[in-house]
């Protein structure tokens, strides 16, 4: 695998590598990993590269592997720049037949998510968004669960994502982080509603399987001199007619990646949490509530999908990098399969692509519009 | 006291007894606890009152309480029947010289509630809503903390109210208490939001010190062959600029009573949940979270309206009927107060009253009107 | 009912005064609230007593109450006196024919245990120790399930009491309630095992049905200067073989009052903590969790002595009070049911008596004894 | 680095490959991984071994590499054989000059922990022993703060370890682990005590930074049938005077592996639970209660053996495999110093060694012995 940014100091590169190195099916052989030829020199060798390999940017990286011999070069690249820089690099990569992994959002712009789906399309190349949340075990079981109809047909969602850490302006205290994120040339036209939002609609569609119909937009800067919205309070309707709830901010002080769902049908309720991952809260309407856990062994009880994305037993808490790593692990079995000409399990074939980037990128539009508007409902349009 | 409705069977009924019982400062004298006249004397029988003092109805009671001597008749009412007779008892209290105690909502609609405010206001009687949750003393902390100004400006208000009960068609299957609350008649315009989105409006308000000034409501039947609402979400905008989220629902299937809110300022935020009362969690932007307990001896870490409504030391939990029971005791207290000449202390006169009424059906009838309307935000009106 | 001992200031007498008053079953017509005279006349006036019947000792309360007519006297005495002064009024009290209620610990010592118990088979009175934690609907719920087998054989016994409040010399700083409860000639040979380590040591027997059989303590003083223990930890072994762990301590600063207990058989577990009171965990061999709920409608999973003892539907919580007050409520019934010559229902004759009593006494004696040995085990014994 | 056992389908040998793959700091070079021929050869490719240095056992393994170049040969052994061939491979390792990672037990018995702390002293080659548990981030910031005196002198450690898959005789229906768990040739004289006992142990010695001086242990076979004990309780006593509790037990049935922490000094107490490890809980005496949790930027409140041992930011939930990462992670960075001749951050320095073990081997030695004793107390020797 080939890593386009990521060099150090760069928060999501290194959470990137934690995640791919765990499992040992995925290793990084060639690196194009900072703009700055120094910075991408000087990380390149941190990660024991080797010299010839070491890229000083995308292009000359993907011309240059695909040059190689297939059992040498890369098979995949993994993009890590920020929102802006993600679409040239995967288009490049895809039309030079290499396989992509994307951090989340997928592009900058709708048209450009839309574009990849068709090069996708063309090329039958695999390519994988890292909405890491939907990696989680017990979030594979919600969805299990929610598609075998325990909870019958499903009349609310209610999601919740409050981070605190941009309660003060620190973009422009020195904090890169905030300083990308709040820049609407780096960002995209949303700031925590893109951002994160994004998480919290692509969770709710993918436990439910529902789709967001219309939404109903409050957007806030609520601190002042940000250019970006920093809270967000969204009015949803799926397409059985639920009725949701979508909350995103990054100025609830004191919180910190408190990314939270529940589920409500007519025969129950689910609740995940993403700080206590390895527990699903089953509510029922006539039967007591039920606490299920990752990685316990109970009979049948838990979904092949859960038990797939788990690597300990009951007991032995996975965490934030597992899900990360559940990620890759599924693309590389997917990939792995695929390179031998097989079909990958169905639960490795289970991980985010192009259709999950589409949709948020349609999401921040539909919100961001709905917030300008003086209407209730906007519909959700993925075009 | 002299208590309109409640006779066996009623639930609200039970619990007021409970909760005016429990201190020992209240004493039920009379009553005309129902409009079905066996029913009515069995009750007062079975609460040992005198044959003479059991009425048939309220204005023979109010009529021939106010004929006995000062030191012998009832000092003031309490209504606990239906919401549609809520008003005409109370109206005729007050117009004898009767205090006055009454379930919410305070009357049917807000021209009631507006009526029983001039009264209240000509005769300088009392008047006491019992708006339960707000007589928890964590949260009579939470919003000393707010009044103190140790979150700084308030940002973000996020109150949530789920219950399951109405999950299926139960007022058709010979349930009592769904049986009325879902129907327009004597339940009034709205369902759930009315019921309980109420407490949860009137706790955001109660708790921040702000006022809602426009709000923007998804009004959902959830369950086919219902009449009124029984699941609601309404974003809220507050009179200084802060943003809310308000969900109330009667379809949230397997949850109990789990009213639950949370505040966020400039400098942290408060989250108090209803089924864990005696936890205040105090998160700070830059500091570890806290644990605030009721009946604790932190020094003065406390405030007094917290101390004054606990009656136990920390660590021996009180509930739901202490709350109800501190509405009632500081009303006994006020008014003991008053009919001494004296002043009661400020965290005795800490109690909902006829502005909370106000309040309370300006919501309802607002958010009605929200969710009938296609524009985004409906002002709050009161009048 | 007389109460004895409760004076203005005293804890124990104002908790018992909302326990008894909340359900409306129990009066109080006189007293003998102190020793101290002035102190007798002003708690009883504030409690409304009419002249006559404020007492200035027990032994003239219980004379003078023996001559009045049936129905006017008291029907019971409440003892709510220090430790050493429960036996003398006890025993007048049932020699004159009246029922008792009394605090715990029964009594100073093993002996006069005994003999209340003597007294109580002669005179076939009613005998009610106030074990308050015996109360909660949640722990009869697991003395029900236990009983019924669903853990199958009992293996494991593991109950915790730590408090902080003693982590300082208070009895030096004016703590009245230390003062006393660390005073050997008040309080008995034993002091945070006494106190405390007998509500756990009963609770343990109450849920699971077992009795101890023999225990290994070890006691310490960890607050120099003080002469009782302030800390316990204690191996225990029941009658089906099970093996135990006891700890009581009240040096755990910054505990409240913390008493929790698990129960594990072969099938399953229990855990029940005093400051939830409300959730009973259990925990499944084979299966998922389930939270069990006081107050919950799930059919007939809530056992009957759970639903009894409950007022309030499920997500109102119910706390210390309350379950105080069941104490109370059932003895209340149960007197009531034998004064009409009737058998009270076996969910109201569940209330702790003079064997918990006796219990409570040799628990004490032998920990005491088990803390001076040099050998691991010594037998529980009851004479 | 070479490793001996770990197969394919060996438990703990996963683990550890998971842990030492996450942050790219080791990497796998040669392996004698099982003592079936077919086994270790076809575990080797499976890690994409190179053919020559997949080794059928241990002795050829160091042998042979001892004989590569420097810059080839495995710099360590990784040791993840059952406890009974611990000791022979660590011996021959070191004797052959190579630094040895060992799954914990160190050996099958004290003398053989003796033995190896002479290798290591005379070698001066590193020993790193896998005590998993205190390689968590909140084990190390609860160990700096009773280091840093905020609670003051210790009083009282409660420690406890349930877990319940040994409820049934699961050693005689094809449970592997089980099967070598509860067999004394190849788990040694212990079964809970010395699976999951010495971790507990372990963890509060290392957090309070005492030493168990004596102890009374009560040791139980609940399972009928079986050899080895699996439930334990222990009451302890530590240099400083304070008192503790240890249980551990494999029949708690419903538990997973609820290792948890509590430890009370004067002026307040910690509590750890390794199933939600990010978070650490702080009381006081004298002031509200604190959550700490792992990643969270508050200053300089968080240690730098806690920031150190932590790779994402606040609410990313790390877990047990990141703790077990952080051992091979720190072992790593003072080898790599100890390799250029620097010295290693203290922070680095800071994992478990032969003195660790050899604490663990006397631990189950004494408890053993006290089992066995009818004194309460026995002596902790380590001799």
């Amino acid at each position: 695998m080939g890593m386009i940014g990521g060099g150090k100091d760069a928060f999501i590169g290194a959470i990137h590598r934690l995640a791919f190195n765990m499992d040992g099916l995925v290793e990084i052989v060639c690196g194009a990993l900072s703009i700055n030829p120094a910075v991408a020199k000087e990380s390149g060798e941190a990660l024991f590269l080797p010299a010839d390999r070491i890229y000083l940017n995308y292009e000359e990286m993907i011309e240059k592997e695909s040059q190689l011999p297939a059992d040498v070069r890369m098979d995949f690249v993994t993009i890590v720049t920020p929102n802006f820089a993600h679409f040239a690099p995967a288009k490049l990569a895809l039309q030079k037949g290499f396989h992509v992994v994307i951090e989340k959002p997928i592009t900058f712009n709708l048209a450009e998510a839309l574009e990849l789906k068709q090069l996708v399309q063309q090329t039958g190349l695999l390519l994988c968004l890292t909405h890491t949340y939907s990696g989680y075990p017990m979030v594979k079981q919600a969805k299990a669960m929610v598609a075998g109809g325990v909870l019958g047909n499903i009349r609310k969602v209610w999601v919740e994502y409050p981070q605190g850490w941009l309660s003060k302006l620190s973009e422009r205290e020195g904090n890169a982080q905030a300083a990308w994120r709040t820049d609407p040339s780096k960002s995209g036209k949303a700031g925590c509603i893109g951002d994160i939002g994004t998480h919290a609609a692509h969770l709710s569609e993918y436990i439910t399987g529902l789709k967001i119909t219309q939404l109903c937009a409050d957007l806030n800067i609520m601190v002042q001199g940000r250019m970006l919205d920093d809270d967000g309070n969204v009015l949803l309707k799926f397409d059985n007619g639920a009725a949701g709830v979508l909350m995103a901010s990054q100025v609830a002080a004191g919180e910190e990646n408190a990314l939270k769902i529940r589920v409500y049908g007519e025969k129950g309720g689910l609740e995940w949490a993403q700080m206590e991952p390895n527990t699903l809260i089953v509510k029922w309407l006539d039967a007591p509530m039920q606490i299920l856990r990752a990685g316990s062994n109970y009979g049948d009880r838990l979904s092949s999908y859960a038990t797939h994305n788990c690597r300990t037993p009951g007991g032995h808490p996975e965490g934030y990098l597992e899900a990360f790593a559940n990620i890759y692990r599924n693309f590389a079995l997917t990939l792995s399969a695929k390179l031998e000409g097989n079909i990958a399990p169905k639960e490795a074939a289970d991980f985010p692509g192009v259709e999950d980037g589409i949709r948020g990128m349609a999401f921040i539009d539909t919100v961001v519009a709905s917030g300008q508007s003086e209407l209730k409902w906007t519909a959700f349009a993925e075009v």
